[in-house]
């Protein structure tokens, strides 16, 4: 019997991998602005023009010369001749002289000559004039122009994933479309001569497949766009043809199953068909998911995760997500909200592998627990009822009590 | 010119429209698994059958019966007589008597007879039978039938929106598509005469569409599908008619503009033409967002919102995510991450309304800071560069290094 020959960190793992496979984005479209939301963007934006591009006013009220209401009061108004009207979007004709006060709307465009707004609940309007009872400040009831943008200014960054603000502001600097990464293709292979599709009844010890409706989760999740490619039983020259296809179709392709070191576990002998440099790792000390492979293949990479459904989760979020994160162009973005402070219900242990503890949060006397949830790499429920991840470094124990870092399921 | 008659509270706005409109999820439709990710489920899960389905191996190895590897040690191994092995998926014909042993692999089904596994590493194999070297108690390596879920159990319940390994457990039981609720058609109708859209270019005192783009994310991101019905003047008559149509194709419709109180603000009246009982709030004590209305028009939510993107994003979030959420049949769910805890980095104090304060966090000597951004209701950069949200209550002041609760955004 094949057996693991030492395991390698997590981190060793990544770096290994890393040494291996520089991930770039794999490739730029256009999209119109309405179909943008969530997707990266793909070019650095900068302010074509001010923003707002003119001074608008805050207020409904009068656009006046503040000099002009020095010392106003409800006793002692100030009279201002009207002119004509402030227009929202009109052409900018007016220009408002000392003595003269002119109407405008919220938002509307201050006049050449005016400096400030009053507010029409300190006015009282004539026919041919308006009583003003309070002093403005120049630039009072004003957004200056360029106040929220000025021209030239880089207003968002490639690499950024787009959010509904986003949209509004990129619309409001007059881009209908824009450069966004395409999504890379995920291929997904499905191993196990046990395995069959839901919808099918079960034979014997057969069980329906889990792994290729999980996977399409998290990729798309991730910014990918999954490919399912079904489910293959443990036989090396099927397994290898179907891997070539998917192999050739992906930008990245996992097969789930068969990546343990039995008779029976034939993915590391499909992978290294694929091509080189092949397999760089093979076998972490994470747990879950000790039997993992980490490989690249003709340049793209490829990666074989065990068979049980948790497993596959926990080292899809290690070692894929970061790499489909990568190809879709996402740029190492702070992240808050990603994780909270717990305390540890139950005391937990962790063995020769990094342990990554599925447990459930619930609140107590003001303060946040988190229960570990059944252990088993098959428990699928297990990661249902999960509200987040806490990771026990190598022959750490955790006491109740201990303040741990969850991260968050999303 | 008409007035704001009192402002309402936040929370009164909210009890009055709950009074006078429950929102119920507007329907059910079927999807296949393979679609169903992030959608709200509409059916209570119960599980059929057992999973696993049959006691199954954890390890690969030989299935035995634990009572005869009692005092098993390298230097006293025992030896079992070796059946046929146990094929993943295959009928389960074997049975392991005393003295025997099964070779079995991760995931196997255990065969009758046997109560426990033991692992390859502590068996020696010979042609005809296996030496056990080190005992097992009943059950080791062996996953119970049911261990994850008994036939019978809710395993997911009715409003969950779904996540990748909820569609896991799901393909697990057998279930390639399921119910989900409908997406309620959201028509969203941008009013100004001074707008138009991204792409056409700016004359006068004109500016870009920033609302539809932005409201278009955010009723995405709220379970609902977003119909942008356009840009309308502030032209009684024409945009009656089209808040006419647009009422009429839509579960929920948002108007934003003109909903203050000035000659020019006709959304008021709009909507009291689409039918009763109309306008339940209109003015609430928040800020931004002051000229809110809540309505309720022929059964359907109708909500005029501020002109300004910031106060549009800020009142969606109050008012009308909840309501898209409940006709999308999500149910209330604890949702951890939602908020962190920072630290005021300045000052600042709330006048008579309840103020959102937009933020953007750091860290600094290990703790987050939240920094208030540009305040203005017309400035999306605010929105662009916040990281969260503070709620102000009314009249309140923050000293700078109180703790706040900072509500994250998407």
């Amino acid at each position: 019997m094949k057996a693991f020959t030492a395991l390698v960190t997590p981190e060793e793992a990544r770096q290994k991998f890393g040494r291996a496979f520089s991930p770039a984005p794999i490739g730029v479209e256009r999209v119109p602005l309405l179909e943008a939301l969530h997707r990266v963007l793909a070019e650095q934006i900068r302010a074509g023009t001010d923003l707002p591009g003119f001074p608008r006013s805050t207020v409904d009220g009068y656009a006046v010369r503040a000099a002009d209401t020095d010392g106003a009061s409800t006793g002692t108004p100030v009279a201002l001749t009207l002119l004509s009207e402030v227009f929202m979007g009109a052409e900018m004709h007016l220009r408002v002289g000392s003595g003269e006060a002119a109407r405008i709307p919220t938002g509307g465009a201050l006049p050449d000559g005016a400096d400030a707004v009053v507010m029409q609940e300190h006015t009282v309007r004539g026919n041919t004039n308006v009583a003003v009872e309070r002093p403005v400040r120049a630039g009072e009831n004003v957004v200056p122009r360029g106040a929220d943008v000025r021209r030239g200014d880089v207003i968002l960054n490639s690499g950024r994933r787009l959010r509904p603000q986003d949209l509004g502001l990129l619309a409001g600097l007059n881009h209908p479309e824009i450069a966004v990464f395409s999504r890379p293709h995920v291929g997904v292979i499905v191993t196990g001569d046990e395995i069959v599709a839901p919808g099918q009844s079960l034979r014997g010890s057969q069980i329906h497949d889990m792994n290729t409706y999980t996977l399409s989760g998290t990729i798309e999740d991730a910014g990918g766009l999954a490919q399912p490619h079904g489910i293959v039983g443990d036989n090396l020259a099927v397994l290898v043809d179907r891997a070539k296809e998917a192999h050739a179709a992906s930008d990245v392709l996992i097969l789930t199953g068969g990546s343990s070191v039995g008779e029976k576990d034939v993915v590391a002998d499909v992978i290294a068909a694929l091509g080189a440099p092949g397999i760089i790792v093979h076998g972490i000390a994470i747990r879950p998911g000790k039997p993992t492979i980490l490989a690249v293949c003709n340049g793209k990479p490829v990666f074989g995760l065990p068979g049980n459904v948790v497993s596959v989760m926990v080292t899809f979020d290690q070692f894929v997500r970061p790499v489909i994160e990568a190809l879709a162009g996402l740029k190492d973005e702070r992240r808050y909200g990603g994780s909270v402070r717990a305390r540890v219900a139950k005391r937990f242990a962790a063995g020769e592998r990094e342990d990554h503890v599925r447990v459930a949060l619930s609140e107590r006397n003001g303060a946040l627990w988190a229960s570990p949830l059944p252990a088993g790499s098959a428990i699928i429920t297990s990661m249902v009822r999960a509200d987040g991840i806490v990771v026990v470094p190598v022959n750490a124990v955790l006491e109740e009590g201990a303040e741990v870092e969850v991260r968050l399921l999303a």
